[in-house]
């Protein structure tokens, strides 16, 4: 297990992990998968097209509406990104083939900001055993 | 591996699992990680905010209208389920490190029922080995 | 690890991998889970209910409005299978109890197109060690 911090600097952002995540993985020899897991309840993980920037903007804008409520009763009125991390999921398991991450062509990891800028939010990198 | 059940007394309930899926999962040296899986197509796991019980109300609140519709097949009446199962995901994965649940601060596992109430909804707890 | 590829016929298909997925997985003896893994960035995987075929056509119905927008930015035109992507998930996570996936009763593996038809969809799945 290893993990690394990183900081955002808008209230909804998707950063490209990837890079980091491989980075903190270090030797994937006899690795089956990566679990690369958000440690907030505010912030998502998912895999999705990094090639156009365009694809996470488009993303961004159609998350918005699905969680933009004005009855929600929790006080610290981020109820919104609590709802955007339950719909993506807080953390993404990527295999691992031939000590290189599996991941298709246009597939990148992102780390998704839903309540920022926040200073210090930590992605969690665990190693499985392949069987 | 191992498992437990758990009853629902509400037809969208969202039950906090964690301590039950500690319990169950039993000595995590040498582990990576627990997948904690929902056995039933109409109840999901997600991790979430665990604080304040008002995250939870909220989420139910913002998942209600995007599964709602009065045009479905299927004939058990339950679609909207069906959807909120693919939408939260029917497992979760949780990172372990040095012997205990890699959670942030306010994360806690769920299990969401959104076709209750049920007796006996039947959740699995699989310990995967680190690398 | 193994793959396997499939053809898709519909721009939106949900199609039962179950079969596909079990004999690509070989023997499980000592396996904890099994990592089921689209490559694709337009292409979800799901566990959902596969008895009765309404249950992914009314998943199909729900998805749509929650995807459909016209002002998306992305050359491509598809950034509403992005989206649905995004709220499905590029993998699921299976638990292995005792050799056998440990699906509930009504559960299956669903590959999700959207944005068919399409040749040659590569679906990865890994074996991940039990602890």
């Amino acid at each position: 297990m290893t993990s690394f911090t990183l900081d955002t600097s808008e209230h909804q952002q998707f950063v490209d992990i990837t890079d980091r995540v491989i980075h903190a993985a270090g030797d994937l020899a006899g690795v089956g998968a990566l679990v690369v897991a958000s440690q907030h309840t505010t912030a998502a993980i998912i895999v999705n097209e990094g090639f156009d920037p365009d694809v996470t903007v488009d993303l961004g804008r159609a998350l918005t509406p699905l969680a933009d409520r004005d009855d929600y009763d929790h006080d610290e009125g981020n109820s919104d990104a609590h709802v955007k991390v339950a719909l993506l999921g807080a953390a993404q398991l990527v295999p691992v083939v031939d000590g290189a991450l599996a991941l298709g062509r246009w597939q990148r990891i992102f780390f998704c900001e839903f309540d920022g800028p926040r200073d210090s939010r930590s992605v969690v990198v665990s190693r499985l055993a392949g069987a």
